[in-house]
């Protein structure tokens, strides 16, 4: 059993989340899976006060206030970036060219130069690389990309992707039109998760077309709170790609949708244990049942069911981040790869290319072709 | 092509939606099935200026003001009795008398004498007759006796069944609880739409417990307003049986859940083009999609569909009516029987005995046996 | 009581559906609104055999298998052509020459031209004209149109259209795609509904930029099967718009999101019966009921319920043209306007004018501008 | 910051999700109100070599192979059984008399006998006794609860409460029909928990009749699989109580409706997020937007969602014991009531005496009354 020890720097939602996973990884994938121990070794934040009582109760031996100060400690095998957008350029490269493997919330960075500078630092320090769109981690998103590969739906013609978030959603949606250290626009915060969804599912974009709106009037700062666009697809497919931070009654609603020609998928986070899978089918002529089939996707057979708590028994929102973590901290003892499955750097460079493009078409009222 | 001359009694909500029937089938079965043409004969009601003015409206050729009148012309073929509870029993027996065939809304009585009464009749006069459970004629019901029929759920276990209505969707409530004729309660009126499905889709009842609530107090008048039921059927089925015009927000929903060892059936009357289905399967290990299937019912092989609007353009309530005075008619023109898809007299009168035996039970607290 | 005398033209599924109506209105709206009576003086179509066939079955007093020859009849007040889109335009226009009031089914036109001639035809004559928008009569519509009207939403920031059907929801699919007189794609076909929906709820449309899709390939004729676009409305709205005809399991789902700034509707055509509403709410700290209002729109107070079946008793699809229709013959009877309620031959024209907007943008791959 | 102690018996389902629970307590509840810390003393099971292993990966401090032996410990403050049904008595009461706090999964016992010597136990001991009825502690139930605290639904009329299960979810499904140590039927498993809802929800009953069936032929096992039940409560509500392990298609499906005079109540425990409901309103005429409300549970005002994961980020099923055992240890430290709103032996012990009135009501085919 090898022991990897986790240093975490952020103690927000982020940061709560990716300790609670690191707490319960050993209590799930106990029976099945488990090759190694976990040891929450540091928890990094600014105040001391604030960074010491969440480290005891979040379990961490240890905490640090100066993230260069974790980064650079021997005992830390996994560096987990949890920090506000304008700080995860320089501590993650840091932390890989220091030798850790590393893990970084999305937006990977602000600006697609940080973001490359991100990619070549891991790849130069041969260090395994995760980006968190953990949405990747639901159960119901590894189905759909599995009946994705097999071909289930036939070749796809048609996808549509929608994350809405209600302002109750958003604690920080005024903060974010304050002046401040710069901070991603709803492209970047909620459309990153869908445009990572859709290259996951779907395939590479290949030009994009879009609108925003700022809903919040600012004279300092100008942040899109609503976008939506049109993507074309190397592969062909069409798609329609939008998200709104205003969008009140859905408070946390990503939707996806996605037409073949022998099938269809949908699926919303805000019922996140089911997918909804549709096969046009061709039975006798008096016995018609083929209908839209609500799946809960908890049955033994279902992605990560059998490690969890048995048919019917849905997971949560956080309970994502759970089956991330421990892909991640398994390819990092196994020496396995984090893609396909998992979402490396290279897909959070490329997500920022997107959500580059897109806000670059919304200025120009014109197209704009993705460019790696 | 014969002709059919339609005397209708009441022009009330009934008659409304049987005289919106008669007019409407020969547009929708025009293509497929039409070796009859339909003359609304005559309108009865009690208020002259009424009755004559919703005569001219619904499209009939004549009116009368008494009932006798009507059932005796020469005129006439089909007796269609739209009236209150309280006019069901005579109007009926005399037409069937008078050699018309007849449809009688249900109840068909509110004491089992009197609808054996009715039974007897109809069958000593030879004459079609048809008891207006109308649900059965919603495509749903039609597919899910289809699927029971064919035994894609196999053995049956277990089964629900409640019709609930909100207050707001009874604009009679009230009025019932006042002195005036008799007339049904809750368990005569919702339940014996539930009792009938019942009876339809899955067997004959054996024995019924039951209890009731009142919830409008009156002194004059005692009526159910809420019931609840156990029931156990002679094919070892077990199930509820329920209904209530006191469920606030349930507009108008018969909810209705089959369980058998090979699958189940779901229906709800608040989204009347769907019926559920979720057979069990057993595909491979990694793909499974088996699923709660919502099928819409309106491809081209489910029943009625292929008369209607097509796939995807969905039935109203009032359609039902349609379809079922179709079968109704066509078997008076082509001599076939009611049975098994429409109701007859004796299934109005077997759902008397079974309204009369959960209302003794809920009276004397013991289960009640059912004999017919 | 004024008698209108209707002639259609066309007994397919839109002849049949129309002259339905027209059958059905004396019944539904008889106690409360009617003062005409109608008369279905005459059907046209080209085969002699199968017009006189559905003209008994429909009703009709006579039938005539040339439109001329109906177009010119003294005894005909409205004429509502149903026929295919290829002969939308001369008909309707000498109709109206010769003093018909005058229906015409969507798209009004293939071309803007066209549209544009029969909008100045019906103004010439100074009759009335309907163009075949009828989902704006369904009751839910209706309701989001009046809450919009009163602000209930606030300000209005965006808003996502998709009217998906599956292949089997459309019988000339592959038909469309052969040699034979011009016919509209998907763009014109469903996305018109689209089209004229977010211009009676939302406003006029500014720029659009739109993508196709040509999913069944044939040598001869190109024609869109599914297309998605983006548009920004001239009172700030952004907003996706979209159609397919290739989205297997959405048999036919008309999508509908609106958000404001104080709450938020959905509509689906497939669950016609309801609209969704929810609004931000500010109850009391620990009593927090806000949640999306899914609201069966069958209540007395709503729109079109009071001339129906009652509370909880839907609708279906076919009962939005009986009430479209009512619409129009109640205005040509009375000389009340058409608009806003209904679609006006300058509402097919501008539906013709975007529908040609996105058919360019997609061929361009550029935004195209909206200019009536 | 007082340290609590924690010894669970069993490391199954339950003992897992136990151990879970406090894993994650002290990550949850952090930032407002924790006021203790937890120690996972001891897990104990049979087997030496499963119970080592679980013991290390759930993060216990040392494992025990007898439950006397753990029991019988000083440094254990809290005995937590998760053990099989046959060894809930012993063990438990051992612990209470031993000055532990207990905790004790339900049924609480297998006849009231036992059930009633547990209760008599820890009053005597004193200690604090919670019995495992975790769906109380799910936000919607508790936000249920403070809804009929207020008044919310007026007078409560009607209830209807089924728990339904596929096969698929019962894994031991079929070993409970083999000899072996006794086990509850479906009524004692899953009535038990919709037992103690509609306790905690509208009140105590006052009699039930019931039926009974089972579903797996044994010759020396009966035992039933499904029943369906009518209850009468003291206060005057009637309602039906069903529970079924061969409900093919409901995973894991409590069904939960409240009907009163002002409003109605729909919970599912397939969709745990969410609670709906319906408030009889009398808005403006022309402005009706009455609906059912669907309430996403997780906004900051409602129960424990301000220590989880932010509005729209939903619980899994595993969640709702964080909840409940944080609950019982800050009432063990704080010397606060387990009830109302935990379940303690007096709620397990009345929920098998009402399970043992059901089951002899079957059997009997009368109405038992419940008399605790």
């Amino acid at each position: 059993m090898k022991e990897i020890r986790v240093g975490v720097l952020g103690y927000g939602l982020m940061g709560k989340v990716h300790s609670h996973a690191y707490r319960v990884i050993p209590v799930i994938y106990d029976d099945h899976a488990l090759n190694f121990t976990l040891e929450l070794a540091c928890l990094c934040g600014r105040s001391r006060e604030a960074v010491s009582k969440r480290a005891a109760s979040f379990g961490f031996k240890s905490y640090e206030t100066d993230w260069r100060a974790m980064v650079d400690r021997d005992d830390i095998d996994v560096f987990d970036n949890c920090g506000p957008d304008s700080v995860h350029v320089e501590p993650t490269i840091r932390a890989a060219e220091s030798g850790k493997h590393v893990v970084c919330e999305k937006p990977l960075a602000l600006t697609t130069d940080d973001a490359y500078r991100m990619l070549e630092a891991v790849k130069k320090a041969g260090v395994k690389h995760l980006c968190g769109f953990h949405l990747r981690f639901l159960p119901a998103i590894q189905l759909a990309r599995r009946l994705l590969d097999k071909g289930a739906l036939g070749r796809v013609l048609h996808v549509r992707a929608a994350f809405l978030e209600d302002p109750v959603a958003n604690t920080d949606l005024f903060a974010r039109h304050r002046p401040g250290p710069p901070v991603s626009g709803t492209i970047g915060d909620l459309g990153s998760h869908a445009i990572d969804l859709l290259r996951f599912l779907i395939g590479e974009p290949e030009a994009v077309a879009a609108l925003t709106r700022d809903v919040v009037q600012s004279e300092e700062v100008s942040i899109d709170d609503v976008f939506v666009a049109i993507v074309a697809f190397k592969n062909g497919v069409i798609g329609t790609l939008e998200a709104s931070k205003f969008a009140i009654g859905r408070r946390s609603s990503l939707e996806l949708q996605i037409y073949g020609e022998k099938g269809s998928m949908m699926f919303d986070l805000a019922s996140l244990n089911y997918l909804r899978v549709h096969m046009a089918e061709s039975g006798p002529q008096d016995l018609d049942i083929e209908g839209t089939r609500h799946i809960n996707v908890t049955d033994p057979t279902h992605p990560y069911a059998k490690y969890w708590w048995g048919a019917g028994h849905g997971l949560g929102w956080g309970d994502a981040f759970v089956n991330e973590l421990f892909h991640f901290v398994s390819c990092v003892v196994d020496g396995t790869d984090i893609s396909p499955l998992g979402a490396t750097f290279e897909d959070g460079y490329k997500a920022v290319v997107i959500t580059d493009a897109l806000a670059r078409s919304a200025r120009s009222r014109k197209e704009v072709s993705i460019t790696y």
